[in-house]
């Protein structure tokens, strides 16, 4: 079987999860072997990071924390993604590079540049070979988030307008990336949604 | 008062503790303000990634280890070490970013260059005003931690050669950068170390 990386990326609450499951469920379907997994904490030293990271109290340098990040995606790297994709596996990620650029970026402390180039040097420069990214307002994101939560992490417990620039820089990566990126707009139903994504990876998987 | 920063190194068991100790004796009692840190370790971040950096059973990719090295690193440098630096005091840190220079070269996983270029992004290029090198035999340093504890972590627990390396990456280092090394003959009576020390950390203060 063809392997290939397929990322997905968004905003908190832009229906990630949703279109993971039913994407995977489509490709087991067609008898792909997928692999499921996400950043941060998809390794036992992941779960430990994502730990320290989201959940801290405290402050936390912006460097280290972009390193901490940078670490994680390391190891899950080499550990997880690489040997599955030698294996011709399909694996699908919760969020990946593009997520540690628009959120840092956002956040205004780090250049885009220096946080792209930290995850090329920390997985040997590998790119995804498509990034959906679903493109949400930012009070349709929170919106979705306290219809079914009462608990948040430090960066969902940001203002509207930051996650207003995370979705400002997905929209410019999309852009500058057209082969690598969808853009899909993530207001639609769910299945209408999974249709352009199923679209787009058939073309992918030839 | 001038502040300085003055860093360790050498090998495990190559007598940084003992020195630090007196020299930190010997600045307070000429009035200095000294803050004695070390890495990995110096602040609670540091604490718990030190617990899965040197205590982990499983493997850990090798650009995940540095990584958190560099977390480390950049949280402590930014909350211990700049503000310590203006007050006006003088650091005295347990290894640094020259630690990780020679440490992950001698394991010839990643060049000198790359460990190096990551530690001065960690720490917006804090540079030591002052590095000293205890130089000692690896097997003398093996001698002497064998003469007083039975537990090693992964580190230590390298081959001699592997210690001879790492001792040959730090002469290297002082021989290129003699302004800011001072590499010192650690096999003699630690009260001789300690005025070698002394002469070259008056120069500094001025
Ligand atoms: N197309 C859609 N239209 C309306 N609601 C949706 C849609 N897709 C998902 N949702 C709902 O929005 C909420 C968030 O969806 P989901 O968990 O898939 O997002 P996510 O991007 O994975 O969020 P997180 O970043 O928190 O993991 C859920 O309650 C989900 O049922
Ligand atoms: N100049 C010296 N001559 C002989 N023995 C020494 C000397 N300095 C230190 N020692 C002894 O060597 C051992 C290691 O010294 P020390 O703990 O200072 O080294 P270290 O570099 O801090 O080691 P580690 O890397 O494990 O922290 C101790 O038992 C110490 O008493
Ligand atoms: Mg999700
Ligand atoms: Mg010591």
């Amino acid at each position: 079987m063809t392997s290939a990386f397929i990322t997905f990326e968004g905003g908190d609450g832009s229906g990630k999860s949703t279109q993971l499951e039913l994407l995977s469920g489509w490709l087991e379907q067609r008898d792909h072997s997928v692999v499921l997994t996400r950043e941060p904490g998809g390794t036992d030293v992941g779960v430990e990071l994502r730990e320290i990271i989201l959940h801290r109290k405290g402050f936390l340098a912006p460097r280290a924390e972009a390193l901490l990040y940078a670490a994680d995606r390391a190891h899950h790297i080499h550990t997880v993604v690489r040997p599955a994709l030698a294996e011709g596996k399909v694996v699908i990620q919760d969020r990946y590079f593009d997520s540690s650029v628009a959120y840092q970026g956002a956040g205004r402390v780090l250049s885009e540049d220096e946080v792209r180039d930290l995850s090329l040097w920390a997985t040997e420069g590998l790119i995804p070979d498509l990034t959906v990214v679903l493109d949400v307002p930012a009070d349709v994101q929170r919106a979705r988030r306290e219809s079914t939560r009462t608990v948040y992490d430090r960066l969902e417990a940001e203002a509207d307008d930051f996650h207003e620039r995370v979705r400002d820089a997905y929209r410019r990566f999309a852009e500058k990336e057209p082969e690598r990126f969808v853009l899909i707009d993530g207001q639609r139903p769910a299945e209408d949604i999974h249709g352009d994504i199923v679209e787009r990876v058939t073309t992918l998987l030839g």
